[in-house]
């Protein structure tokens, strides 16, 4: 099945043979929490079909991903007070890219955060992380 | 003219009543150097019609952007030798956006270069904006 590469992290998120936690699906794509995040609320958009990076996905995919992009960007500033979003997009090792699954990176912006790329991966706090993700996920209270 | 904001910038380059060195263009879109490059190359994708942000954007005009970054992206890959590129889009005045018309940077990437986000606009050297213009615009050789 050439859209599946069983060996791709992101394809087993998709499938769920990995757990994450999903703030967003549609029928061709999936948005979960980064692991390591930048800023709270830092999402991951991937497409349901695998492909490498920003020279293989298709117009229809890379499509898809920017409008859920979209819907993260104005939930995480109507829900979690952010400011505004950073959409960042890596294509290549030489260009931080390290899960060679397509995704864009919706990384909320709070006032005076002191953000700076590439952020330094470090596993957030899970009580933190559990509350965005029920903040994001859920239908507004 | 919804489309057409007179006070903005990048609407005046679209419209040609401000000077950019442009690299491609189609219906919907217009891609232009940066003026203050984070590394040679470095893009700026606009879409014709004007919207402030990643918030007010059309679906249709957001996939244009995509599509033309693609491109340009291929193109720096294939002609100026970058590695890889990233895509950034900074929507909101706390998430680094200073041009309130919808962009997408493109910014190549070449072995072992220094890049941090966000960069530190400076001038680029007029010549060499001047090459890697004429390289990235026309038809390859």
């Amino acid at each position: 099945m050439a859209d599946h590469d069983p060996e791709c992290i992101f394809c087993k998120i998709v499938a769920g043979e990995l757990p994450s936690l999903r703030v967003d699906e549609d029928e061709d794509t999936v948005s979960f929490l980064d692991v390591n995040p930048a800023t709270p609320g830092h999402t991951v958009i991937v497409p349901r079909r695998h492909t490498a990076d920003l020279l293989s996905i298709s117009a229809a995919d890379l499509a898809a991903c920017n409008v859920a992009a979209q819907r993260v960007a104005e939930r995480a500033i109507d829900r979690l007070g952010a400011v505004g979003v950073n959409l960042l997009n890596n294509c290549g090792s030489g260009a931080w890219q390290t899960v060679f699954h397509f995704h864009l990176h919706v990384i909320p912006r709070y006032a005076d955060d002191p953000l700076r790329l590439p952020w330094i991966p470090a596993a957030g706090d899970r009580d933190e992380i559990a509350a965005t993700h029920a903040t994001l996920s859920g239908n507004p209270g």
